[in-house]
This record gives C-alpha cells, structure tokens and sequence, in this order.
C-alpha cells in the first residue's frame, strides 16, 4: 500500500508522531510524501491508495480541500484526544493499521457542499466545503438581511448576524454554537441556521441536500463575508447571490470500526452528559 | 373518479363544508361513503381512487391512520386556514378539484414510523404514526430516565420529562414546542428531541429514517405513557423496549401545486416573521 | 448551641452520616431532635439555634417547607456531592463546623415565592415554594392554556405543556430544563417558563419579585395540575385563579465561606463546560 | 415648560413630525433646540425640562448619550410604530402632551451601566451604556475565550464569538437575539449572554446589577471589539480587563400610561404569538 500523509511537524507533537507513526508503517506501508500545506493533490489520483492525517479533526478539514479531486480515503490519527474526524489514536496504531495496510477497512462517505459566490463584477467564487458556510456580518448591531431560497421557491427572510449552511459534518461546528440541531453522519441533509436572528420565531431548518439553496443579500454591511470552512471567500457586499447545492464529490474517511459518532459526541462535547443529580432522584 | 371522505359532520361548520363539496362534486367525481371515525378503511383499496379529509390538521392526522393499508391518497380541505396537511380551501375548490377529480394531481409520500412497545406480560402494542412517538412522564419533577440506541449502538441516556421522536411531517409539532429543528418534508429523516432534559448539554438529533431507534426505560413513574401522534398506546412501567423505525408504506397526500410547505410555516407558525424594527435599520 | 437536624436514617448511608456528625458535635452542640418527616417545626422557634440537614438539596426543599415559621438558618450536609443548598460535606465537619457551632457564620436569605390557587369551590390552596410552582399538563398533546398578568396588566396568554415560575433557587431546577436562564441569588426577581410552548415566539421573562403574578386557567385537561416544589397542591381543572408573590419571609441558610454558587453550577450541572477543542483551536 | 428636542431632519418623516409637534406645541411649551447629533447637552441641567426624542428606539438610544449629565428625563415620539423607548405616537399628541407639558407625567427610571475597558497602554476607554456591552470576535471561526468574574469571584470561561452584559432595557435587543431572557424593567439585573458558545452548556446568567462584571480576554483575535449601545469603543487586542458596572445614574424616560412594556413586547417582537392552531383546539 501507498499513502501519502498530511502533518504539520513544525508542530513538535506532530513531528513526534510522525516518526511513530513511520516505524510503525516500516515494512507494511510505501510512504510517499507529506503533503502538508499543499492545495490540491489531484496528481496523487491512482497513486497513492490512502492519505492519512496526522493532527486533529481541523488538520483533517485542511487535508480534506487537498485531497478533492484525488479521490483517495483519509484516515485521522489523533494524538491523544478523540475527534469527530481524527478516529484513530497514535497511541493505539497496532489496533488497526495493520488491517488498514491490507486494505481491510471501511469507509465512510462525508457530504461536501459546493458554493457559488456570483459577484457584482461578473465573476464567481467557487468553493467546496465539508463543515459550513456562513455568512456573517461585520461589526456587531449592523445587522444584515438576506432571502432564501430552496429550490426557486421563497423559504424566508433572515435579518441578525448572519447564516450557517452546514453538512452533517459540519452540524457539530459552528452550527452547534449557534443552536442547531446535531445532524447524524448518514443523513442527506445540510442544516441552515441563523445566527443571533432578530425574529423570536426562527428555527434552524433541515433540508434534503439534493435541494438547491439560494441565498441574497437584501442589506450587508461593510465587513460582512462568505467564509467556507472558516475561511473568508468573499466580500458580502460584491456578491449578488450564494448557489449551495450538494457537490458530486464526497469525502472519503476510514472509520474506526471500535467508535460510534455518539462516542466522540460524549467525548468531545460532553454531549447529553447528566447532571450530579442521582442524590436527588434516589430521594 | 371515486372517493370516500372523512368529516365530523356533528360540528356544524364541517357540515357546511361538506354541503358545499357535495355540490361542487356532482357530476364530477362519485362520493361514497363517510368513512369518519372508522378505524380501518382498507377495504376501499382499490376501490376508492381519493379520499378527501374535510377539517384541519387533527383530522387528516387521524384519517392517516384509517387509511393505513387502503393504499389511496388524501386530499384535505380546510375551512379557512392553511395547515401543513390540509392544503386546500373549501372556499376555492374550483381552483384545484376540477383537476383532482380528472385524476391530475402530484402526490407528496409523507414517512410513516412504526412504534413497537414490547411489554413486560410478553405482548407487543403495534402502532404506526404520521407525526410523532412521545416518551412522557407522569406527574411533574418525577423525571424519567431511558437509555436510546440507534442500530444496536448506545446514543445516550437521557433524563427528564420524557422524549419525542418525530418524521418531517410532526416536527412542525410536538418537536417544535420542546425545541426541535423544523425538517423539511424530502428528509429521510426523524428528529430524537428530549423533553425537558437534566442535562444542560442535550440537543436534538437527526436520524437517518433507516435506521432502528430503540429506547430501553431505565426508571420511570407511575403516569408514564407512550404516546402514538398524540394517542396513549401503552403505560411506560409496563413496558420493557421500544422499537421505533420506518414504515415500509407512506402517507400519500395530495399536494397544492400553489403552496409550498414554507408557505405554511410563515403563516401557521408565524415562523420567521420580522420584528417591527424596520425604523431602527434605517436609521 | 443547641440544634434540630433533619435526616432519613433509613438510608444507610444518611444514618452513617448521622453518627458521624453525632461524634464531632459531642461537647460543642446540643442535639436536639430529629424533625424528617415533621410537617412543621415552628414550635422550635426561639429554642433550636440552627437546622442541620443530612442529605441533597431534595432534603432541604423539604426541610425548608418544615421550618416556615421557626425562623432558624439551617445548614445543609451532602455525602460527597455538592449541592446548591447543601454546601457542606460530612467529610470535612472540621473544616467549618466548629465555627458553626460557635455561632460564627454567614446567612444567605433564599427568595420564597407564596402560591395561592383559588378553587371555584371557594376554598383556597396555600403554600409556599423555594424552587417553583409549576402548571403542568396532564396527558400529553392536551395542551393548556392560560392567561398571565403581573401586577393586573395582561402580560400574554400562554399554550403549551405548562409554565414554571422560579426563584433564583430554583432557576436551576426544573427552570433550566425548560430552557430558563440561570438567575444569581440575590437578584430580586422570579423567572416566568413555558413549558413546550406552541408558540415559536416566547422566551422566559425575569419579572421583579415584589410584582404579583396571577395566572388564569383558560382551557385545562383532565390530570393537569399546580404543583410546588415537586408536590401537588391542586387539580387544575378545579382552580380558578393561581396567585404568585414574593413571601414576607425568607429560607435561611447558612452558606460555606470557601464555595460560590458558580463554583456549585460548575460541578453539579457541568455549566459552560469547555468542549475538547483545545488542540483545533491551537492549529 | 421649556424643551429641547432631538430630530434628524434629513430624514423627511421626521422632519414632517417636527412640524407637526411644533404647531402642537405652540403656546404650550417653549422649543428651546434641535440637539440632535450633539454628543453632550449637560448644558441644559436646570434649563430645560424635558427633552422630546422624535424617531424611533435607536434615535432615543443616541439622546440618552447626549443627555447623560442633563438630567432631565426625555420623552420618545415614534412615527407609527410602537417602540420599547419611543412609546408616544406623533398621530395622538394630544393623547398626552398637554398633560406632559403641564409638568405631568410619570418617569421611568432605566438602569445604565458603566464600562470601563483598561487598555494594555495604560489608558482607559469609559463608556455609559443604556443597552448593553457586547464583546464580539472579528472574522468568524477565529473564536475568542474570556474569563467572567462577578465581585471578584470567578465565575466561568467563555469561548466563542463573544459575549453581551444587558441592562433589562437592553434585553429585548441583542441578547434576545443570543437566546437570553426578557427582563423586566425594574428589575435591578443584569444578564450576561454568550454568543454562539462552544459549550453546548451555557447558559445566561441574569446577576444583580449592584455586583461589578469583570471580564479577561484570554485569547482574541484581530477585528475584536469591545462595543457600548453597538458603538466600538476599543480593539480587544489593546484591552487588559473590562469592568461593568451599574451607573450611579439612570436614564430617566416618560412614560404613556396608556401603554405597558408588555404591549410593546407583543407589538414590536410578536412575542407570544399564539399559531394558527385554534382548529386543532377544537377538535
């Protein structure tokens, strides 16, 4: 087997783990290259069978832009602490990645959602996200308002800070902190949530991610912006509308086959944990 | 083109309706029977080509169970307000119906669940539902506790006054007053919403509809009962596990070419209504 | 320094407690009497110095309702958990309660709320409440409503599962878990939650305790009910009006110098956990 | 009686309104000057009496600045709408200005609070605000964490995209936005909000206003802000510690007596709302 990896081993965790996580892979895998920091590797296509990501589950969202086009799995390595992503852990690679080296492993497919900025100018900003994207105001109480649209057909207006689209992925990121709802991994769904809107009334609303979502503009402010996996893609004020539909692509990642989503929820968000109450239902 | 209907004829205003729908239907469509109040309707099936449920949201909800197994599609007629069911308006029949009784109509499949309570005395209660299965407590502060696994794998406990678990259809419901996500009708989705739960950090989830739910009491009260859209079917203390999962039939509603489900959002729930700040922004 | 202690000596561990406690007081208190069970205490009033509670929070709501009318603090002793109302632990007597006992310590005032409900009999329910009086539905999906004035002026009208009016004590009870905000001790107010609102638009209101709150049963349901502090005081369906003041006296308690209530909402209910995030954000 | 007015007569409603109250005025009262856009009018303590807003909540947001020092109180003129400061209507003067300018009228004292921002250079920024403080991250995803002390105690962390301290006038602003509560206006509170938290469990704590905030920005970013009534009084990088505390003044507004806060929470938030489910009811 072939892999190329992603670490950033400036980070000297990292590069500790790296060379773990080499002596382990001698005489089992072909280690191709570190592929931190570079934009696309669609040239690795048909030649490395895997990626694997050394860090945690933002390394992987960084990874996850790369790999588009290359059409390999990624496998996360964790160094200590469970994510959503990273499954695995870099103390416990003998449980697993001799299975992965032979190629026994599953692979779970992440919806990834393109998004297309039509700017005032004529031009578009294309981007491909697997957590969000968001529209968010600039400065606080300069309010922004927008009208969506789901398929042509007029859904709502959204006047506050702004507006999250989030993948299944994504729904336990930003969109958590702004009150949406989690959306399990297996679901063909995006979740678009307001943030902090001025209606009492609004609610975070799941849609069927073969729909098309429209987004425009109604009033922005100056330092409004489209960011796509936390990163600013546009200016709010040079766009005209916001395309985010479901992309033909998706996002390959090997599951840890000993892990459930609900454990890294429970873990990682202390999801649904109980309060220090049995005293008081014993009573 | 044959139809049964379903209308509480004793309240005067369906009556009306009905007399109105009479009218308009001679000659054009052939009525058969009024089939309210009965439990089963599926020796209509293949007889009946429609049925027509005149009267709001509860009504077509109860006739959904009726119609179970008869297999033929509802179209139901408000008496002047929109519902997210009852899409049509006795006041503009001739706007739709003349077409309906032509046989040209789209159909919209709304997911059913099938709630399993296996109980203690070895009996199963069987119930299938359009909206929603509730898990409620008995008398306040008496919460309960349950464990809920999805697929045979542990989601989490969840303690407190009970829980929801909805289809798109109930999730403008019950699971919108206990803080639930809005899921639009094309999801193949159900929502797993606690009620009123201890635990500061439990949110609502969504669930591929595919998936099995099963929910295991692990304390509970005298007055807890399992609720079937908004019908008790079992005491929760003589229950051992619940099974909750997709129907393998739908509810098959006939759909207002002229209305979109967000339409009935904005004006059944006020759903995302702007406040009266208009002024402020301007200023 | 004489004392009455409250304690259910058929837990075993509350009993153990108990005759730990005994030890450490012998030559520095006198104990008098243990009051679980006593509806009322008043008696002791002038002659008992303090109230000492064995046991959770659930063992002091109900020693407070006890000691209405005796006018004693009372110190409230957990078995390894911290409580909100029971700030000391058997485990460390020596660290505060040889000062106790000198009469060296601090009170906190506790908010109590009186509810008088109104029966369409004539008669009148009265009762006093340190966490809340709750308006609960019976079964579910027959919701209720009611309307609410404050002071004589219509504040809203309300639909859904029921309301809780809370003191600051009981913002973190069954308020929370209804969606309510946290409220700090000494804030003068009470905080009106609906429970499952149908209403998308309503959110909790923190109104001045020295207001009257009258809530007015507008359409009720078999089971539904006025309860305080987790105990029923009336059938709903047989109340007329339900009254809600601030009451002329207050639960004394006497408070652990080396604990804040934050210190009590971060162990007990696990507030503003941070996620496991660490490592992204350091990426 | 003598007054001074505040109006933005580039805007034309507003400037019909002007003429509207000055030929109402006439031979009643003495117009003295448009002070609008002036930052301080503490020139006319003991001069004027009254100040007249005309426009609509966010122009008397900006008088209340100006007029701090002047202690006169300021009663607000909408044009058309209801607002939760400007509660007099132009199109009923007569309702209540000949009893105001005849000296009577009841004053509503609004909680104001100070903030202090002491900067890493030594100065400090001073601020009164009439809303609130909001703390608010730059670019999203770059979340800021901050710690929270009331009083010198430490109360919990914070991280996320800000924060907000609100006086109970403020609450129905941006914090009803964040998920806080409505605070009633005589309550002497204050709550503080997080925005868009990464702990599922935060919640808003509501805190007696006489207890002074602390915050410490443990890491920000660049483009945070520290923000009075939304204005941005300092960068977050340049700040050490933010101190919030009640102001031993208060921002002193006529009331109509025909009109309760909660009237213009149902008008201008819908809050409330009860949907269109009577059908429902009924059945």
């Amino acid at each position: 087997m072939k892999l190329i990896y992603f670490a950033d081993t400036k980070r000297k965790e990292v590069a500790e783990a790296v060379e773990i996580f080499r002596k382990f892979a001698e005489g089992k895998a072909e280690i191709l290259e570190n592929c931190f920091g570079r934009k696309n590797c669609a040239d690795y296509a048909g030649i490395a069978d895997i990626a694997v990501v050394i860090g945690g589950d933002g390394s992987i969202l960084h990874a996850a832009h790369s790999l588009l086009g290359a059409g390999i799995p990624a496998a996360g390595i964790n160094m200590g602490r469970l994510g959503f992503l990273a499954e695995f852990s870099i103390e416990h690679l003998e449980e697993h990645f001799n299975q992965i080296f032979e190629g026994r492993f599953a692979v779970e497919k992440k919806l990834l959602i393109n998004c297309e900025a039509a700017k005032k100018d004529g031009t578009v900003e294309r981007v491909c996200a697997l957590n969000d994207i968001a529209i968010n105001s600039g400065r606080p109480f300069n309010t922004i308002e927008m009208e969506i649209e789901v398929n042509s057909s007029p859904v709502t207006s959204c006047v506050g800070d702004g507006i999250v689209v989030c993948t299944p992925t994504g729904s336990t990121a930003y969109n958590l902190s702004a009150g949406g709802p989690i959306i399990s991994n297996d679901v063909e769904a995006v979740c678009i949530t307001p943030l902090n809107p001025h209606s009492l009334s609004f609610r975070p609303v799941v849609v069927d991610s073969r729909k098309v979502i429209q987004i425009y503009p109604i009033s922005v402010n100056d330092g409004s912006s489209v960011n796509a996996d936390g990163q600013t893609i546009a200016e709010l004020k040079d766009v005209e509308s916001i395309k985010i539909e479901k992309s033909p692509q998706n996002f390959e990642i090997i599951s840890n086959p000993d892990s459930t989503e609900w454990d890294a929820l429970a873990y990682k968000l202390k999801w649904a944990q109980k309060p220090h109450y049995k005293e008081n239902l014993e009573e």
